[in-house]
């Protein structure tokens, strides 16, 4: 049996489905990888800094009891050294990273991920900040401190595409992808289409509750491109920055062009994609397109969302996820968890 | 650095591709996985018995060298002391059995299987009988041994299905599955949709290569059935049989009937799936469907694969493969020698 201390620095609705589907699968875990854990840090900007080494209750980490309870520190939850304390008070074996993501320059997550693994704490982001303007660095500094540095949940939710290169893909080289990656723009295309305004479908995203107030991010294009830049990055091994990435996002599109495109059989969706050149270089982008009908991009409507690999060995492999709840998004670290234990 | 010695029982179209494949990527594979290999025995009911543990040739090996070189024994090769003798002879590490399947009770590769896992070689198989016939006394036997018993390429060619789940769906409980899991019934459909006669539609699979010279096997259903049982055994641990699965082929199809279910925006599929029902039991059927338009089943054209897995923690995780050619299918045990190679 090998035992786990977890800490979830960031706790909104990411961290607390993650602590409620470990808490669910606790048995299942132990039974199939004698895998045992205690939660015993949990940290926030609106929960300040707490650990307990014996381990929280599910109750009182889920059912606000933190909120009572005297604070490890009062030092604001972006300071490095109240980090390190927070981490060696928890007894921490893994962090959980789910703070909120500057597509721009990754921090201060890339910082906070950097203690922990200097500390050789294992980490679990579900933060793509880090992973496109850090990614080459952690992974070095994850191995040399002999833990682990693991992300599912950054791009496509539960659905295992990183671990399926890293572990179930062996010696394919991965040539291009193409792929509808962001959720909140295809639903509101789908909504378009049916003759929502646009104001509407960002509405009909957020009463989903898959866009932000600011739909911005999505709609101008830039959660696509930066998941673009992390596939291109991990599975390609080629830095692509967010920045690099060609980005239109749907603001030009109308619902009555959108109508129109899809009664000619060629619908519009926002697609994302990347290329291996000859030179090594990768060339990234993310645009709206028209696709024709028999694309299985066509297909792919609403919140579900959908990539086509390119590999040396394989010409054609699809991987498509439909509408993700919290559930499966809290998947992604729960696998990279077992990950970790299994050693692998 | 691991060494592995390779020997091949069947040397048809799989093996040749294989050897081909495995030759291509030898220098990737000793960078990538520090996986040496030699080619060290071959035999098939037309060459006979093979083994050089020094290691033949790609080109001997491919390109005919083995006819006129002297046979290890003049014993058949059904037969099983001679096997262990040519296993011996051959240094072999690892055996990719190759033969041809037998849908009904797997036999005689599970003896060709146990025989070489009670020598203690790994065995990588491309044949469906012996999963779906031997499955859990093969994997019992493996692990006594310390060896591996794998078979990616049984299903879906070279898509990771198996290792998909044993590797990075960790603790998710498949509860259902439904897809189009045999290319030639799937190309007849597309065709005959377009015109063609039922006897047309198999001489265009037969050009292409992916049905056989008796094309019933394909067309009553029989080989969907048995990958409805291999994925239930393996992925739900449940021995459900060929023969337990609902049967029905796409024989009471016509060319007119398919026309009129597609103009109608609902085309006929031969749907295959399984479920697992609250008793742990699982139940499985092949039979022809019409499906809806927006089903991603209905876009799935000619030899194209398809499959939608329903887990407890991922509620539509759908898999395709776009015409897999003879490169795609040996991927398979490549992918497998280098999962026995990992040692994860």
């Amino acid at each position: 049996m090998a035992h786990y201390n977890l800490a979830f620095l960031g706790f909104g609705n990411v961290g607390r489905a993650l602590a409620q589907l470990l808490e669910s699968k606790r048995a299942e875990l132990r039974e199939r990888y004698g895998l045992e854990f205690a939660f015993t840090g949990a940290a926030s900007r609106r929960l300040g800094w707490h650990a307990n080494p014996a381990g929280f209750g599910a109750a009182e980490l889920l059912d606000g009891g933190l909120d009572t309870r005297p604070r490890l520190s009062r030092k604001p939850v972006t300071d490095l050294g109240a980090l390190s304390e927070w981490l060696r008070a928890a007894r921490a074996d893994v962090l959980f990273e789910n703070t909120s993501m500057n597509p721009h320059t990754g921090q201060p997550a890339i910082d906070y991920i950097r203690t922990a693994l200097e500390a050789g704490v294992h980490v679990v982001t579900a933060n793509k900040g880090p992973l496109v303007h850090g990614f080459h660095g952690l992974r070095e500094l994850a191995r040399a401190k002999g833990v682990r540095f693991l992300f599912e949940a950054t791009v496509m939710g539960g659905a295992p595409i990183f671990s399926l290169f890293r572990e179930a893909l062996p010696a394919a080289k991965l040539m291009r992808f193409r792929g509808i990656l962001n959720s909140t723009t295809n639903l509101m295309l789908s909504e378009m289409e049916q003759g929502a305004s646009f104001e509407q479908a960002v509405k009909k995203a957020q009463d989903l509750g898959i866009a932000e107030t600011d739909p911005s991010f999505d709609v101008d294009g830039w959660d696509a491109t930066v998941k673009v830049s992390a596939l291109a990055t991990v599975l390609m091994d080629y830095p692509l920055k967010p920045a690099d990435v060609g980005r239109e996002g749907i603001r030009g599109l109308t619902a009555e062009s959108l109508k129109a495109a899809r009664m000619m059989g060629r619908p519009y969706k926002l697609v994302c994609q990347a290329e291996k050149r000859p030179d090594g270089t990768v060339v990234g982008s993310v645009r709206p397109e028209q696709v024709p009908n028999d694309d299985p991009l066509a297909g792919c409507e609403g919140a579900t969302s959908i990539i086509l690999f390119q590999m040396d060995v394989i010409h054609g492999l699809t991987l498509s996820e439909l509408r993700p709840d919290a559930v499966t998004t809290a998947y992604g670290p729960l696998a990279d968890l077992v990950t970790i234990a299994r050693g692998v």
